[in-house]
Formats: C-alpha cells, structure tokens, sequence
C-alpha cells in the first residue's frame, strides 16, 4: 500500500509502498484509511522535536488524525466490525493500567501513539485496536471529521473541563481561533452560556469567530501592547477561564493577566513558558490548568455535537499522494483550514 | 488601651496608648483581645512590602490573627453577644457582593483587613464585625487557638481543596513543616488517607512533622540538588498534590518537578516565581493552584477539628507589652514555635 | 396603600388599604412594587395548606414573585439606592448563619418568606432587605420578569445542580411544561448540550415546548400507559436526568422508571410521593435529588440569560385592583400563561 | 476439582467433583482459589431470590467474593502472571462499553458475575478475566482479605461517594454494624472527619462499632419509637449523611426522618422500599442516593487502607468441604463474623 513516511529528520517525507498492516494481538483492529489530518505537529515531527520524547524507530508512518473503516478485526473485539466507519482516539492504550480504568486515556502508562511513535494513518491502511475506534453513523465522511481526532478533541477536551467555572454571566476568553480554537468557541456555544472572547492577530480568523458565535473579539496588537486592558474591559475585571490555543509569544502573561480572580488560565498550546510570581498566584488565587489530548468519552462527546451540527470543521482536501505538497503548503502558510489527505481522492 | 502601631515603615513599632475603638456602624462588633497572633507577614509589613498592596494610613495598630472575648454588638447583630469567646476570621467582609454571596469571603470587594489595612488585634480591644466573628465553646482559650485565625485558615484551606485529589495510595508533599506547614500535615492527617512526605531544611521541623504523622520526610540539601529524585522515588513516580507552604528559593521548581502526571502543585507560601514550560505542563496535565486565606466556613471546620483534638498548634506567649522584643526573637530565629502576644500576661 | 392580604383561609382575599412599610431596620428596604407574581402557592395559601408550615398571622399581603424599585434604604445597605430597579430573591436571610455563609440561601435559619410569612408583594410596596434583592438594568421591566423571581429560579436552580449530569450525548425529560417546565426547557437549552424530551398532557404545553427547544415531545396518556416504553424508546435506555415540575398524579413512578442506570430523578414539583424499593434503587443505583426554590447567586444567573434573552416569560397582566379576578381565572384554567399583578396598570 | 454447586433452588447446594477451568480467550485468568467469602447474598441465591434478575444455568459454583493465586494467564493479559495473590472485582467486565471506559464498572453492559451467573469461587480453581484482578503484595493472606471483594467494596464505594459532603462538624449516621457496616465505619474514619454515630439492635454489633472508631450509638428499639428522636438530638438537627446497610424493617424510614436538609440518604441494603412525600423532599431539598457494588479503582483504593492496617475484617474460616455446613450457621444466627471457605484448610 501507499504511506507517507518518515526517513530521515529535517528532510521530506516519503511516499513509500509498504506491506499492509496485518491482525497480531487479539484486540487488533486493521482501518481503511479515510483520512487523515495534517498539522503543525507533523512538521514538527519532521523537524525532530519530538523525537526525543517518543523516540520513533525510521523510517515509520506520519498521520495522528485517522478516520476511516474496519477492515478485520482481532479475535477479542466485540465492539466494532468490518464495514463499520470509525475515528480513531490518538492513542492505543491498554485498558488495564490505573489511568485506563479511570478513563483517563491520555495518561494510559503502555500507550502507543500512531503517527507519532508507530505507523500512523497516512496511509491505505493502518493498525489500530479495539480501545482506540469510536463507531460513527454510516453516514458521516471520514474526511470530514477526521481533524477532531487529535486537534478537536483536545480543545473539546479543555472546555469540558471548565464547563462548572462557566456559569451564566461568566467570561471565558479564548486565544487563538485556529485549527483548535475554532472547535474550542463552537465547544463553548455548546456547552455553557459564558460570553466569549476571542483574541488573534489575523482578522480573518476572528471573522471565523464571530461566524461561530463570538461575542466579542479582540485584533492583538503587534507588541501585546493594550491587549490586556481591552479584555479586562470586556471581561468587566478579568476572564473567569482563559483558553490559550498559542501558548507562545506572549500570550502566556496575556493569558494571566486576563483573569480574574479567582479564574484559571487554561494551557493548551505550547511552545512558551508560563512565569508567574508566587504573591501574584496566592493574591489573586489564580490556577494554570494543564491539557493533554482528551480522553475516548470526550471524542465520543464530540462525535455527538458534530452530528447535531453544533461542531463543524473547515477544510481543505489533498489525495494522500500529495501529502508533501500540503506540508509544504501548511509552513508556507498557503493553507487555510484544516488540510485533510485522502486516498484516491483524485480517483 | 495599649496598642502596636506602626508609625514608619523600616522602623520599631511603638507600643502607644491610643483611644479604644467604639461601635459605629449597625453590624459593628468590639472585641477584648485574648491574643494577638505574630506573623512573619508582620515584619513584611514593617518592611513596607505591603504599602502598595494594602495602603493602610500610618500609624495604625498591627495584629491580624486574634481572638477574644466580645465586649459590645451593634444594633444589627444577632449571632455573637457581650461575653462570647470568638475567633475571627482575618477579613471583615460586606455579606453583600457576589463573592461573599458564594461565600468566598477572601474575594469580598469590600473587604477590611484588620492589621494590614485597618487597625489590627495587637491591642487591648480591636472592632470588627458581625460576619467575621466565629463563636467558641468558652472552654477555649484565646491564646491555644489566635494564631490559626491566618496561618491555620491558610493552610487548612489548600488541605480542603485538595482532599478530592487525595484518596487512599496517593501522595501528598509538603513542603515546608512550620508555622502554616505542620497545621497542614495535621489538616491533611484529619481529612485524608494520603501518604504524606515532608521536606524542610531543619532536623527539628522534620521532627515535629513525625510527631504530627508524617509518613517520610527529607531533609533538603543546601543546593536542593537529588531533592527531586528523593521525593519522585518515595512517591512511586510522583506526588498527586505538592502543597509549597514555602514558595520561594527554589522550593517552585522542586515542587512542579515532584509532580506525577495530572498532579496539582498548590502554591500557599510566596516571594518566589513559579517558571514552567506549556509543554511541560500540558505533556504532563499538570496544574497549578493558588490558595488565600480561606473561607468563613473554612475556619468553622478548623475550630471544630481543634476543639476534637485532631490540630494543635505550638505557640511561645509574650505579654503585649513586648511585642517589640516578640518581632526582634522572630526575625532572628530565636522564636521557636508561633509567638502569640496576649494582653496583661504578666499580671 | 392598596395590597391584596388574606383575611380567613378557604375565602377570596380583599383588597385592602393599609399603611405603607417603613424602613425599620438598618439592613431594610422598601420597594416600590413594579409586578407580582401570581402562582398555583397562592391558591394552596388560601386554602390554608401552607398554615401549618409557615405561621403567617392573618390577615397579612400576599405576593412572593415581586420586583419593582427601590425607594428608600436602610442605614447598612450599601448595594442598592433609591430609584434601582430590582427583583427580589424570595427569602429575607440574614447572612450570618452557616448556610448563609455557604450561599445556600434557601436554607437560611432566620429567614422571613415574603408573601408565605410576612407581608408580600401584591400592593403599591413592600418590605425585603438589602441581601434579597438583585439590581437590574434599568431597561428591565419588573412585569416582565417578576415570576422569574420564584418559580423560574426553582426551574433554574434545579437544572443547574445537573449540568455534570447532562454531557453531550445525554437525555434529559421534562415532565411538566407549565409555569416551571417552559422555564427548565430554556435553562436546559442555555446551558447543556442534552437532548430534551417533554412530557405534558395538554398539546398546547408540548408546542409552546417545542417551539422553546424541546427535542421530542411525549404527550401523556390519561392512565399513564405506555409512556414509560415512549420515554425509554426515546432516549435510548433511559434519561440521565428527569425533571419533575409536577410531582403528583404518577409522574413521580413515571419519572424514576424512565431513568437509566446510575440516572437522577428531580423532584421539583410536590403533592404525591415517591415510593421505590430499595432492590431497585441499588441494583440501577438511581437517585433522589430534592430542590428548593435556588440560591442568590441562580437567581443572578437568571436575570443574565433574561437580559441575554436566552430566557423568557409568557405573561398575562392584570390591574392589582383585579388580583382576586385573576385568581379565579387561574384557579379555572382560564389564565394561560403566567398571571401578572401590576399596580396601576389601568391608569 | 471440588465445588459447592447449586442444583435446585431451595435445596442445600452440593459439593461436587467437576473439571477445572481453562483459559478460554485471551483476557482469561485461572486462579486458584485461596479463600471466597460467605454472604447473605448466597442464601439468596439459593432461595432463587436473584434467578430472575442474573438466570444462572443450573447446576453452577456459589462464591462471589473471591481471592487467591493467579494460576494461568491467556495470551493477551499482561498486568498479572502466574504466582501472583490477587483479590477479585466481583464483575468481570468487557472494557469496551461507555460505562467501563467511565471506570463504572458496576455498569458494565457485558459484564458477568461469578457465583450470580457464572461459576463462582467455592471452589479449588475459578475463571476471570485480566481486568478482574487486583494484584496484591505477596504477604497478604486471600483468607484475611476475600470478604472485601463485594462485602467491603460496596461498603467502601459508599463512603467514597460521601466525602464531600462529612466535613469537619458534620455527622454520618450508620445504620447496621454488620458485613458492610462495620467496614463502612472504618472507612469513615480514614477517609472523613465527620463525627459517626452508629445505630444496631445488637449490643455486640455496637461494641464493635465503638472499638473501630464510632463517636456514638444508638441501640434501636424493637418498634423503632424514639430512635429517630435520638439521632436528631444526638446530631444536633440530623446528619449530613446516613448509610443505611440494611434498608429494610424500617430503617428506610429512620434513615429519611434522620436527615438534617441538604442531608442525603445513601440506600445500600435492600430488601424493603424508599417512601417519601414530595413535600418532604423539596422543603428540606434531601437525597436518596443508591449505592451499587464499587469501582475497580475503589477496590485498589480499599486494598490501600487493608495493607495499611486501617481496614481490617472480623472472619471465621471453614473448610470449603464444610461449605453448607457454614451456611446452616449464617442462617441460624451461629455465625458470628464473616464466614470464609478455605479450600484445604483441614489439610
């Protein structure tokens, strides 16, 4: 079959034919690829950053936002068969360990994580198991939602969280309305009454904003400078939740800043450093909350409001034999929404 | 009367005879002080640390951890009479703003704070009012109980917070085992099933934290260097819940680093900065959680487990009338235990 | 002034002239009433069922939904001024005790009940304090909002103890479409992403429903048959929640088989009893979840998703001068939507 | 291998010779038996109360509160290997259901239960599967520790659903020191600081109460007059929280009239039936709250407090050839303490 792999760091994928992945263990579940989201962290796996984290053996298979169908499935799987559409959690975890028992996935302690430490699913075809695959409706698209895998499900992840510190009246700002926080505002709407506040630098994303429900937006500054006493302004004294998509360049003390008292700066993106001193945390009882992907019953819970139409993803459709051409559409900056590979799309 | 004020910062305070405060408005409450707690807030405030914050007037009387005996009730006052033993909580707070309403009294928008912006309990009477007034059973004596009317709200409220976090097998660390820390290994003995582990550079502090029933202690080194790999090996990979009753001097940093993944590092003490990397803190869920003061109902709960036994405090008497002396012992190190300023003690 | 008071129990009330109140205590203040609610409680007043619990001596005013404008405060109150306009939260509480100090108004144990136990809001004014009411826009009509004062914010409080209980994906039933129910519906759609199922006997209740958000509609049978298998065929095993506003008549049997397991069962409205054995109650760990009228804080909730317009009344208004007409209008099922008092609305 | 088997309902069970167990599919775990607790619930079983609930096919092995040694492992299971002391979730769940990626294990809808519907653990070997399995320190004894497989569990999963609720001041009513009671009590005290107030016919029963902790008790009367009286006085207005073990002859009733408002009930024994006028429940806004067997992470956590001495069992071995032998003496009432079957214990 066709995959997309890594070779070499700080080089170009490439476009390999490979053997297709087979059943091994029990609980196995083998998915025809029906797409496979592209993002920023693809380019930085490619760049090397995260191979010291999840130290992947070369060459292997990029694509850690897979939807598609089943294909086969192992001889201890109940819950899907073959024929049936699935998205894939991002990670294939154990269901044993403490963290699996308390449904908390992310933390799963013998985790793989396709797409960034084996075969993931740019490809026809990728290995998966029975813990990882939600069942979908026959009737959604595989290319339509496959980006809510990883990069949706972690901002549904992080509203879901501070839905109780988000009563009516509330004041949630949300930093960033990209490939995450676009699904973050949409969360938002969904799940509680909260104004919302929207910082970007780019007015065409908080006209993608206010398109989805924003209440207000703030265009940042170049220099950062006014950006925190216009939301103060907004909030009426400060932000019971902020949600930093960016976590870099500045938003981080923005982020802070923003709260109320009382409120919690939600760390989402990364790339910065938070720096906060310690009379500053304690006198204003402020909280940095951290988010990790998200766990299987919070995809499950997406999956829902993107069939109620409450949560929907912009974006834009490359065959998977043009993966490279994407990624380098992605860091040129010549893509707008969410770049989705299919196989055979152009067929 | 006899009071403490502070006349200029970066000076002695003077013992001054001043007028005694009066009943002035309906909800109004004046207090014999049985005992006025000392703080190292105390020296800060001499030092002009908290002119910014609090802009008290100067002179005014210091002292805010007291308790007494009620001397006279405005016109509105229902829950307290003439006779009463009470503690008081350190804020006098409105009853009125949407803080108070959800009773987080620390966030009032009203609020006075006796000793820091108002005069204070190092005096013969101070007035307070009704909403900050905890009735005690007469049996109790001011002096046993002033000084947790701050340093033990403070610690008892990052201990009750923190007890979901905290069931049976898991780790809590505490860092710092004096005036605040060893009511939070007490506080933590009482309302949880935790492993404790407490870190402190002093062999005497360690041995109170044993005989208050800390599980492992540490003894830091001077540089902190394999303080972290001492506490992530006692806590099987980490602790659920750093309480950092220090806060600076590197004691931030410690405390983040013993976390294990979703852990939360409660930040009580202060003078620091805690510095972290988003991707630190997301890769490992990680959180931060600031602590002031604590709630009315807070101190309710603190006099109830004081009253069954289950906290005590440690304290060293001085007679009001060497209150200068008291603050010269404590910035020297020469006070062991909590000093406690009590009126007429040497009569 | 003019004020509706109940004289002898089982007889219309009279409209009498009486003296307007006066400020008495610090913490008073005297409302100039804009509208009154008029509620089914009413009726159960004057037919004394409400005798035995709240003592009220006859004659006294009724009147417990009230909102208007403050004329004039009483020495303490700093919250509101003469001119504001206002509702007032249905209890008079005092602050000070724990349930006060914990925002669990509603549970006060010195609080006075306007309308139930002293003099209420059917007349030109009325006595309340300054913890009762909450200051609105001045855009805000009192007629308008008046009922929210007490049977919408028990619709609310109820739907907000369960927002952790309705994720996405969730089936909340509402039993009851009526003055409560239509206001439950709203708050449900405001603040959860739950699939909403009503239940009602009149096709008009289940439209008005329905045109409010409701996802499906079941309309009751006469003997209550089959519409258990409706509620579980609906909601796909059973509801997460179901909100009782009618509690009699078998919609308490009704609403607990219609839970799925570990589901909750609110009893909002009263006059029958819920009777279930313990095997089942184990053996599905269900629950019992009581609610009492809402807290200040709900009540400030409220009024934002009114000036938000996510939640509104459907009203009838009346003269005060014909408040005994409007009872007996309510009284005959002649009165569709909420009855509204206003003094001096013919002038 | 032998077993105690039932063959006809209201038949003592028999003692058979029949084929050991094997590992089936992949998740399997064959486990030789070192203890099974004797319950209540067996004498159920063979009256046929539960045939309609869990249809076992006759004959099959009692015994649902099981631990022992791993004996062989099937080829995906990875968290225990031959050798290991493991104790048993009572449930033997699939993994892949919502409810068991909740960590609700008690919910699980593939679930089987051992000695309800499938052979149970009266016997030399029995069949579970990897996510049943507790793994225990070696030196931990299945006779001192197999009554807390079910017995325990449930009665700790209670108390842990509690805690919030028992702060400091607050009062926990037990109503039955027996199999459960007794280790709710203990879990209690390790796990609240709630002052606990037991109430048992049996003077033994109240002894034991008070040598594992219970601040007071309450020796019920045979009529049940006054009890309720006893505990409102005793809990200065009714408790916080009351565990009902028995939930039958009246103490459904007690347990409710026991309440304090905003108190909740928690249903744990069954038998008899919950009624409560809807009045009732909304004015004082109580809680019947229904309990169900207890997570794996509750059974872990359980395990915890077993290992650090503050949990422990009162038992009595027998012989597992003894087995209707020790539920003759259950029935008569000879049976003091928590029977265990021992399988070569005479050997």
């Amino acid at each position: 079959m066709r995959a997309v792999r890594v070779h070499q760091y700080r080089e170009d994928p490439h476009l390999d034919d490979v053997d297709e992945p087979t059943v091994v263990g029990p609980w196995d579940v083998i998915v025809e690829v029906g797409a496979a989201g592209l993002c920023r962290t693809d380019l930085h796996v490619i760049e090397g950053q995260w191979d010291h984290i999840q130290h992947p053996s070369l060459p292997y298979i990029l694509g850690h936002e897979n939807a598609g169908w089943v294909r086969e499935v192992g001889s201890a799987v109940s819950n899907v068969s073959a024929g049936d559409t699935v998205i894939m959690h991002p990670l294939v975890t154990c269901g044993l360990c403490l963290a699996c028992r308390e449904g908390q996935d992310s933390h799963c302690g013998n985790a793989t994580f396709p797409g960034l430490n084996v075969d993931g699913g740019m490809a026809e075809f990728m290995r998966t198991n029975a813990r990882s695959v939600v069942k979908l409706d026959s009737s959604l698209q595989p290319a339509d939602i496959a980006a809510l895998a990883d990069a949706g499900l972690t901002a549904y992840h992080a509203v879901r969280k501070a839905v109780q510190q988000l009563p009516p009246g509330s004041h949630a700002v949300v930093i960033g309305s990209g490939g995450l926080g676009h699904i973050g505002i949409q969360s938002l709407k969904a799940l509680t009454a909260a104004t919302v506040t929207v910082v970007d630098r780019s007015p065409d994303a908080l006209e993608l904003a206010v398109s989805l429900g924003a209440d207000h937006t703030v265009n940042a500054s170049s220099d950062g400078n006014g950006d925190a006493g216009r939301l103060l302004d907004i909030t009426d004294g400060g932000a019971h939740v902020v949600f930093d998509f960016v976590g870099e360049h500045g938003t981080e003390s923005l982020g802070v800043t923003a709260l109320r008292n009382r409120g919690s700066y939600y760390s989402i993106g990364y790339g910065g450093a938070v720096n906060i001193d310690t009379i500053e945390i304690i006198s204003r009882e402020i909280n940095v909350v951290g988010n990790l992907v998200g766990t299987y019953t919070d995809l499950v819970e997406l999956m829902t409001l993107t069939a109620q139409g409450k949560v929907t993803l912009h974006t834009r459709k490359y065959d998977l034999e043009d993966a490279v051409q994407a990624m380098h559409d992605l860091d040129s900056g010549a893509l707008v929404g969410r770049g989705i590979l299919v196989p055979h799309l152009n067929k």
